[in-house]
């Protein structure tokens, strides 16, 4: 089989208006640019407003594994195959990070025959969305050092008169607000900024990358230009030397950091190998954020396709779960049905057993030990009242007398239906039997339901999440949770959702417990206020926001050849 | 007269399709992102190769003063000129920087009927060339320290064992590539990277602003993307522990870095109020860098039109220098008329009496008294063999008695001409006299000649730019420096151009010098070496690379109004 890079070059494309064309949008609701992408006005949503709502389908996976399960390749290639059919379909997907991209070899256009194409385009700037991200919150970042820099160097008083402004008495030690760039740089991970004399005071700080500033969770979850300019304003920078709460708004930067954000509100619209239309919004993380696409993209594709295939981020304990109890309950859209991708490697990794053969190799005793894991997801998914169809994604050397045992294994069980997808290898063609079985569970009536009462206090729903939405035993908070939990309840954040920052690796806290662990604990070590977003992130280990570039990134395969085309993307 | 904003918004645009068929460019030949500006695709660069130039026009000014001069809205309101006189035209200027915009009240699309428009398209994003430098800049930034990173924590045996690569041995005192963000971030200026166990070696770093980048000033005198692959390649980032130099190539990432620069080799049209061309491309400093636009915007502009207008960066002593020396060498192409900008304001401050009276108002005496500064820039550029046309800026309440002597003045000097503008206040109607004159003037004979033959030691081209350049008494280097030089000398790269990096508000180093300077001696500290963009920067005094905010920061006006659009950029 051709590589990834040599299929998106072989495929024809058709030029971006026709696809806005053919997606129902209008002449002069959207803003090409070039011939392969597109911004999509957000003059259509309001035109759009009271059109009825297609179907909205969420792609999730099982604990993902080393082998990855190929969730986008899902979500790209069942795309392909409802449009064969002859639906009107849109996905929505995230825009991928440079940083990975020139760390670890992998883009994340999808791959074989389901991908979004071209992928170098998708891959780098695209329309600069992130790169706006990246500027506002480092705006905020420049402001809210100039402020205690003039405050500290003429004094409060003397600040006032000549400025015109109150005193905002920040406390270095309760600067909460880092800086963001998208790369992955570890030696910026921990610093210390404005050393030297005119430049001070000196304080701790450091960088994340950009998909993980709360801008990017924003830009999801904002329904209009005006909702996410007050969500802006909400974000919360510092605190005083008084312990009150220092936001943008506060610091007088909101407004600016909203005008740099404004062009990125506007999802960017591409298409997959076979011509059917992706809108590419947001980037957040699933861990410390919600991990899904935005609410004005799938707002926009869901008035105009009968179908709009999504992608959550990790396992359905992470993204899956984070999509219904951050993104659906601000949205209010419920999805109607969700596919549960797995592979036979996939499963077989989480055999409980301690067998370290090779995953590829037929063990039906392997995988019928690890199909607990995929049962578990199964039932997760189910809970919350949505009808799961499972898709085994098939890899070249997949033993078909496995595939036919956990086709019927699955089809036993609680999911709605299962199909085998070859979307990799064969495009729309190889997602048709998926495409088919998800339209039917997509006819299925409505349960859907929240796994918490919003209306709860902050520690009832996270000890709901735990246990009831991962099967956990209980939680623990250290010392410096409980007192946080306290006074974000104090502070009026009671109401916001909780979003658990924890391993993707296992459905428990720790990477290590494969399968479907024993009961476990969930000790969180700390809270993060996401005001602006509106969720608090409760930490339950350590979550990397800043990756390394490791020994052999990918960097030193990337070049511009003498046609001038980008080589060595993945 | 209505603000600028506001005459900006009145106005009529065409859709930039009308301006790129108006410019000549074939249909296939720009990609439109939106209706108000088009990336020109290079592939118009190799159809035009063979076409004759139109003429160029260099716009340039008297030194500097607080008042503000208006060589911006001269550029552009010359090109609407020239326009409006039916003469195909188009002016090359800068993008201009994020970062100054949110700090000091101010964009850099010109002003009242000069105006490149829509200013907050030109003023933010645009197409995204900008954002380009920084993250290629950055990645080579984590890059590096990445390598220091895995090479330290392995030695450099096991690093080899591991990776297959050779270990490069970095000096940590030796590194020399910072890290950039297009925001005035005073506290990033000094700072410690790499803290906390895992991630270091820890050592000094900063940041600069993105314009100030090395990557900056290759995409201005790139002539190809073939050339610009070449020029990142080497690109100098450290020094090993044996003193070797640490290029872009030799680390591996100057493939992936040229990837990112990709889409930026394409300059941005967009259009003056008037609807005459305008391409927009590279925003390179005038002190540490050549402070002009590129050299592939010139080169599709000069091929297409009959008369290109490009601005260079602060007075004749500084921009027009560096243009002449730097860039003209590297791109063949020389000036054929340059227009020198002064305003009555501007020579009042450059009286070399101590009179501290407003500058608005009439005083004959100080006007003479200033009017040295204007003859020494028009002596400045004569002696590059390019005709000078003066300009004075018009402003409101100007005297027309001083107006009148100054006209006579300058005509009665070494100027081919000399005119008032009112682009300002008229848009194209109050520059025609001027454009007049221009093309008078760039019907003379041509009789340019750099300032130094580049076959020269580093250490006389640079005698001869202090000394017949800027008429000082000589040079004085320190001892680092001079340790510098010899060593740039001896490692090969002697034919490079010398770039003087020094205060612009002063003909001479020391910016509290008006008018013309009495005998000076230009003290340089250290040199560094721009191996890509091909010259050797001479740093007399501090230059500010990376600016900081203010008390009263412009981004306290910035914000969205409920129409969704931006408001309160100057």
């Amino acid at each position: 089989m051709l590589s990834d890079i040599e299929i998106s070059r072989q495929c024809e494309l058709q030029p971006i208006e026709n696809i806005a064309t053919k997606l129902g949008l209008m002449k002069d609701e959207f803003d090409s640019f070039g011939e392969t992408k597109a911004k999509v006005k957000l003059s259509s949503q309001r035109r759009l407003k009271n059109h009825a709502d297609g179907k909205l389908v969420i792609v999730t996976a099982v604990t993902p594994t080393p082998y990855g399960e190929g969730k986008t390749v899902t979500t790209i290639g069942l795309t392909q195959g409802l449009d064969a059919l002859g639906k009107k379909t849109c996905c929505c997907i995230r825009q991928p990070s440079m940083g990975p991209i020139f760390g670890v070899k992998g883009g994340a256009a999808g791959g074989g025959y389901a991908q979004v194409a071209p992928m170098e385009v998708l891959n780098l700037h695209l329309t600069g969305d992130i790169h706006a991200i990246s500027s506002a919150h480092n705006l905020a970042a420049a402001a809210l050092d100039a402020r205690l820099h003039h405050e500290s160097r003429l004094g409060a008083q003397a600040f006032t008169n000549q400025s015109g402004l109150e005193p905002l008495n920040i406390n270095t030690d309760r600067i909460f607000w880092r800086r963001v760039v998208d790369h992955n740089d570890r030696s910026l991970r921990q610093i210390e900024v404005g050393l030297g004399q005119p430049n001070g005071p000196e304080h701790a700080s450091g960088f994340d990358i950009t998909a993980s500033s709360e801008l990017m969770a924003i830009l999801a979850l904002s329904r209009s230009v005006e909702d996410m300019r007050v969500r802006v304003g909400r974000v919360v920078l510092a605190e005083s030397r008084d312990g009150e709460l220092i936001t943008a708004e506060k610091l007088g930067v909101a407004g600016a950091m909203a005008a740099i954000m404004l062009d990125a509100m506007a999802p960017t619209l591409m298409q997959t190998l076979s011509g059917a239309p992706c809108l590419i919004h947001a980037g957040p993380f699933a861990n410390i954020a919600h991990g899904n696409s935005s609410i004005i993209a799938d707002d926009i594709a869901l008035k105009l396709a009968d179908v709009v295939v999504t992608e959550a981020g990790f396992g359905s304990d992470m993204g899956f779960e984070k999509f219904c109890n951050i993104k659906v309950h601000q949205s209010g859209k419920s999805p109607d049905a969700a596919v549960l991708v797995t592979t036979l490697k996939a499963l077989k990794s989480h055999a409980s057993d301690q067998d370290n053969s090779d995953v590829t190799e037929p063990k039906q005793t392997r995988l019928e030990a690890g199909f607990a894991n995929l049962e578990w997801h199964i039932n997760n998914v189910s809970q919350y009242g949505v009808p799961v169809v499972v898709t085994i994604n098939r890899f070249e050397h997949d033993c078909p007398k496995e595939l036919a045992w956990l086709l019927q294994k699955v089809r036993a069980s609680k999911a709605f239906g299962c199909e085998i997808s070859d979307a990799f290898s064969q495009g729309a063609e190889g997602a048709k039997a998926l495409a088919d079985t998800v339209l039917a569970a997509c006819e299925q009536p409505q349960h859907f339901k929240f796994l918490y009462d919003h209306g709860l206090p902050l520690r009832e729903k996270l000890l709901t999440l735990a246990e009831v939405g991962l099967g956990a035993a209980g939680i623990e908070l250290s010392a410096m949770a409980t007192q946080q939990l306290e006074k974000l309840q104090a502070e009026g954040f009671g109401h916001l959702s909780i979003c658990l920052a924890k391993t993707p690796m296992s459905i428990s806290h720790d990477p290590t417990l494969k399968g479907v662990p024993n009961p476990f604990v969930i000790a969180v070590e700390k809270f993060t206020l996401n005001a602006g977003a509106g969720f608090i992130t409760a930490h339950a280990g350590k979550v990397m926001t800043m990756p390394g570039l490791g020994l052999k990134p990918a960097y030193l395969n990337i070049d511009i050849d003498n046609q001038g085309n980008i080589v060595g993307l993945a």
